[in-house]
């Protein structure tokens, strides 16, 4: 048994106002990430190369909030947060407030694997890619038109009602301005992994980062539990620890997957927080769960299971 | 009842090379935060006044690794890290990559309850504390002769043995350039709170951050579970999820306080790490734990209970 899920964001999408072309776009960013995920699997890859290389794909999609595409902070700067786990020895790697890193779970999945820490931040976090020999990139090469426009529409309104919009966010469309990427994998040695990456909120300043570096609330893996990669309103995610929470409900209480997920959900929600997760445990449950309109997702398996969706 | 408990780092603390006068003053430093957290809590304040008092209290004194005193990067700047949650409501604020706020705790508390944030970073956390009023000082007001003396000789050794000096962190003597600090309170209404402060390891760069700023990590606190606030090597505090997963236990698999850090903290050390945690239940139940040679430590409670201590 392996398998893969990834999600592409969460929110407030409504299909009134979305074309069937963009639907189409979408749907085929979902299943060119979930092909770059799933033939590493199905290769004998490890589960931590397939969240890699499904987050990559990702990134590189300037239709999805992280990598190329990101929304624009207030400063009109993508600025980029990443995590990575690996739950058969509990290894992590995170990364935020990177401004010139094409890739930034490749960055986050390098600390893991190539420097004594977890976390780095900012021009340090960069420095570290340089040590590495990582190409940076221009901040350009993340911003694409849309997000501009976004960031113009958001700053409008600002003036007004500024604490409640960043508090919100912007909720229209299928292209609303906040949301993640993410994915969770279970390889065939019975390991699973998961990893995720944002450009964060659009607007947002004061170096503000959500849940999706956190390891705990919008990552978390272990194969006594389970791996899971979060996307919502991250300030929500990281209050209840999200991931960490549905792993332990699993390990301590002896839940099922779909139990934890659904508990530490409705708890969220009750914070006041909207979105969603993938999560897998090493048995083979997947759980693709969300509170908010829609969440992009898609998952394969080696048993057959074949899907991309976006609405509920 | 209502109680606090407090700890001014973890690690090895060697009783030889320490002077009974050097033991007295860390002890006098413990006693003064009791001092100012306890008196809050006599008076019927909120475990959140309480233990941000007894964090400002530990951020002042330049003899513990928060606020002046703090461990200098290799770059030779005091950079600060500290977070702050209240059981009742899962609130949560948290600051990182400081160089210029006096109290990085009073930060914390600023951004929890007064953006719509939990989390923010660097210069732009700098920037929401001047849009609060909140004045900066010089890094020089935080750097002491003696960090800059442990940032020297582990610059002179770090040729030799770089990434194992950063990873395993210097290790003579009571002020070995790591820690913490941190408080845990419990009020009369039943509500709890945690924070941690620190100035992270000596020498660090590339913008590491430890666990202390990480909601879930080095804090967490929930009415449902217990307050935690924890101290070690950070990385490991991370990848074990340490202070929501003490909760967890509880809340979960009804554990007491005592198991759950006994269980928490053996498989953190299992994965290498080192360090300690105070934490404290609703019911009242008080730990301060750790599985390094000596924890900075005290504890005051309506009960009667009152120490402070050094070593195991």
């Amino acid at each position: 048994m392996f398998a893969i899920a990834i999600h592409g964001g969460a929110g407030t999408l409504s299909r009134a106002g979305t074309s069937a072309d963009q639907e189409a776009a979408y749907l085929q960013g979902l299943e060119s990430a979930l092909d770059a995920g799933y033939s590493l699997l199905h290769e004998g890859g490890s589960s931590l190369d397939a969240v890699t290389a499904a987050v990559v794909s990702l990134e590189d999609n300037p239709l999805f909030n992280a990598g190329r595409g990101a929304v624009l902070s207030r400063d009109g700067l993508a600025e980029l947060d990443a995590s990575i786990m690996d739950g058969a020895t509990l290894a992590a790697g995170a990364v935020c407030g990177l401004r010139h890193i094409r890739n930034p779970i490749t960055l986050a999945r390098r600390v893991m694997d190539r420097s004594p820490h977890v976390m780095l931040v900012g021009e340090g976090a960069e420095d570290f890619a340089r040590n590495q020999g990582v190409e940076l990139v221009s901040n350009e090469y993340f911003r694409t038109d849309i997000r501009q426009r976004q960031l113009h529409r958001l700053l409008q309104g600002a003036a007004e009602k500024e604490n409640d919009l960043l508090a919100h966010g912007p909720a229209s469309g299928i292209d609303a301005g906040m949301g993640t990427v993410g994915a969770v994998a279970l390889d065939a040695r019975g390991n699973v992994a998961a990893a995720t990456s944002t450009g964060g909120m659009t607007g947002k300043r004061w170096g503000r980062v959500g849940d999706s570096p956190i390891i705990g609330a919008g990552t978390y893996a272990s194969n006594g539990g389970c791996a899971v990669s979060a996307t919502g309103h991250g300030e929500y995610f990281i209050r209840a620890v999200v991931a960490h929470d549905i792993s332990a409900q699993m390990q301590y209480a002896k839940l099922t997957l779909a139990e934890s997920v659904k508990n530490t959900l409705a708890r969220m929600k009750a914070l006041g927080g909207n979105g969603g997760v993938v999560a897998i445990a090493p048995d083979g449950e997947i759980v693709l769960d969300f509170n908010s309109e829609g969440m992009f997702r898609g998952v394969r398996s080696s048993g057959g299971r074949r899907e991309v969706s976006i609405y509920r």
